[in-house]
């Protein structure tokens, strides 16, 4: 079975491109035994596949493709493919397997993972395949969908390594030996108090080094934070595991006991899914999924568009106030555009480096003021050398040396405004706890527009009329 | 000296914000505490930091600042600091310490932090600092500066866990008790064949589980890669770390030869910088540093805005080809800018879906077809509603019906275009090998400049003269 796999990796392990995973060749291949509907070429093609290889062949596919693959595997698919699917897709192995066979592989799954796809399905669904898992497992799931969107419970899996700080690591070995529910893998053991509340953790390598009757207590790490609390936001939790380099930490209830634990591999999910975040809201894209319906995907971004259809309009409102200068020296329409443009990539710069560096946690009221006194000076610098080119520019354009300065001055205004801007709305938008990353563009473009339009047409009217 | 901490952290394990780490409180705390120059409040802030926290307020206080605070912590910086350093404070930081007291914590570095230091030094200090390192420690590193840049071999540490396949638990657990150089912390044992090979690896949890008489060989974890090339590109690294959700894997050499190891804290990094550099360059910045020089930032700046003002130009001489239209009906000059702007956002939306999709491997040959269609068919949907919306402003704002058309099939032409050009321009550039996010948005805003400004005026000349 794992010959296909060594086919198609003809390099692996020589450190070339795509060595693992759903390589271009394999996926070609997966391609066209779907086409020619070779279920016995499928079969081996899919099979070695790793979960989360699967999982991204599904979220490529077309849905009658996802049943050919789907019937293929019946029998053998590892439920843990479902907790890498995306919403639109999750839907659709829904409707593909049945709630039976869904319910089935569901259960299957570790808490964390079962909260993960359920808290995805539409509501209806989730109580549908709720009712078909089994009561023990439904609990607990049950539980899990009780804490907050996005919160550290909704991370956790139950299973969690605890013992009593007075322990050695030889009786630590033993339990752990003895112990039938451990979660499949874990990093760290968390002490805890008689109450179940953790008093630190010991990374289990510790455990492994020292001899059996070294104290727990010993070897406590103690300059890292052990506990989350269940509610915390997921992105505080990201942060929390990324600045410490943390593997697994525990989560409490509100009176600090011990509920469950979250380890770096969820977190590392998080993190990419709040970078993402950004960078989408950034392309004023709001949260997506590739396999949105068309008229969906039309819809999320129709507000974006519509926000920036009224600052275009405000704008030409501003050229509008100079239609009698325009009238006179259409080459002011002619060349209206580029300062606009250039202030709005030199803010957009500026923008993405403030609104990044907030999200990062790299730029705060330590630093705010000379960040902004920096972009102003870069941005005046930049301006002054794109003065003197599009100055030179327009005068040779026109032959009218006076439009030359024109735009020149309007680009040194309009770059220093841009760098001000540029910095300024990510901050005092941050200041008002709205995220920078979301409105900052709208802000910035409207006022390197106007600002750009008005002070070069203004000018244009007072210099060359 | 824990004070301080708990005193700015009231909440902390409540479950608000900034629970851990350099919290806005403890921030200003510092900063009153340096502008009063309080040393020894000072020291009492400081000194209970986490080298990552101290790293963060290093990074965001002046230069001046910086030296009262090494001077107050002198003898116990935590050499781990430097490795959370970037570029330019690292440099700093070396002036005020010396190369002497910098080389006596490079020295107390891991291989791998200490290798990430180094590389980000001038040739010239890197070299005076190696000098002033002693010869062992100094070896290691100067091999691991061998490796590419970005490389799997620059990311590794050299202690690793390595044992026969033949062994059980109990001889591995006597060898981990009686081994004097393991890493500080490690989460997988590499099974090794006699030329040091890796054959696969076992993750430290199972061996605390089974018991000693339990051979190594049966728990192995068989469906997960184990080895990178040391020459693999960091990317590739944290794809599969990320892909498969792994704690530690082997680099091996180009026999295949165990060399060292990658654990996850280091790929969460890589992560982060990855996502973060597609972020900034879809804002037209290369990769940036807060603490770069003014110079440095307007220099990096100036080539991205270079490009954009040639192609604001070129824009632009598509609008000096309707010059005359433009002298007759100002009302064009006035309402173009908003068909233009309206593409380039439309376009803008796609585009950034495409590059991330592109960038984490969702969008493939498989889907690539599919991807662009819809979005043709999104920018035609929200083209036709615009369309509808500006038409109607148009009309009214300079009561000309026609007026209205013509901008109305221009705004529906420029989305349609916008959707095709943001899907099929990335996808273009990634055929090419050309990384999608630097190159994207150049083109991107020149079709839709273009097309935005022709299709308007063109139609306008046609319709209205």
């Amino acid at each position: 079975m794992s010959e296909p796999t060594d086919q198609t990796n003809p390099d692996a392990g020589q450190g070339g491109q795509d060595l693992y995973g759903l390589t271009p060749d394999l996926l070609s291949a997966i391609l066209e035994a779907l086409s020619e509907n070779d279920d016995v070429r499928l079969e081996a093609l899919v099979v070695p596949l790793h979960a989360a290889d699967l999982a991204d062949l599904l979220e490529q596919i077309t849905s009658q493709q996802r049943r050919q693959v789907l019937d293929v595997l019946k029998p053998d698919v590892d439920a843990e493919v479902l907790a890498y699917l995306g919403e639109a897709v999750l839907d659709d192995v829904h409707e593909i397997l049945g709630t039976g066979n869904f319910a089935h592989l569901v259960q299957q799954l570790e808490t964390d993972d079962a909260v993960d796809v359920l808290e995805d399905l539409d509501h209806e669904v989730q109580t549908e395949v709720l009712a078909a898992v089994p009561f023990a497992s439904r609990r607990e799931v049950e539980e899990g969908l009780t804490f907050p969107e996005d919160s550290a419970g909704r991370l956790m899996r139950r299973d969690v390594v605890a013992v009593p700080m007075f322990w050695n690591i030889g009786q630590t070995i033993d339990y752990l030996r003895a112990s039938d529910d451990l979660p499949e893998d874990f990093y760290e053991i968390f002490i805890v108090d008689p109450h179940h509340r953790p008093l630190g953790s010991v990374p289990i390598s510790r455990i492994l080094r020292n001899k059996r009757d070294v104290l727990l207590e010993s070897l406590v790490e103690d300059d890292e934070p052990t506990t989350v609390s269940a509610t915390m936001d997921q992105e505080e939790v990201a942060y929390i595991f990324q600045q410490y380099g943390l593997s697994e930490m525990a989560v409490t209830d509100a009176d600090g006991r011990l509920l469950g634990a979250i380890t770096f591999d969820d977190v590392v999910d998080v993190i990419g899914e709040e970078t993402e975040e950004d960078v989408l809201r950034l392309g004023g894209v709001v949260e997506t999924d590739l396999n949105d319906e068309i008229i969906t995907t039309a819809r999320k971004r129709f507000l974006w568009l519509f926000v920036n259809l009224g600052t275009a309009i405000l704008a030409s409102s501003v050229i509008g106030v100079f239609e009698g200068t325009l009238e006179k020296i259409v080459a002011l329409a002619i060349l209206m555009p580029i300062v606009a443009s250039m202030g709005g990539n030199a803010g957009t710069q500026t923008m993405t480096v403030a609104v990044r560096a907030i999200a990062t946690r790299d730029l705060t009221r330590a630093n705010a003021l000379r960040v902004v006194g920096k972009e102003v000076v870069v941005g005046l610098l930049n301006g002054l050398l794109f003065a003197v080119v599009i100055g030179f520019v327009a005068w040779q354009w026109f032959e009218l040396p006076l439009l030359g300065v024109v735009i020149g001055i309007a680009m040194v205004v309009n770059l220093l405004i841009a760098g001000l801007a540029g910095a300024l709305i990510p901050l005092t938008l941050q200041h008002f706890k709205i995220d920078p990353a979301v409105a900052a563009g709208v802000f910035l473009t409207t006022v390197t527009d106007v600002v750009g339009f008005f002070v070069f047409l203004a000018l244009g009217a007072a210099i060359l009329l």
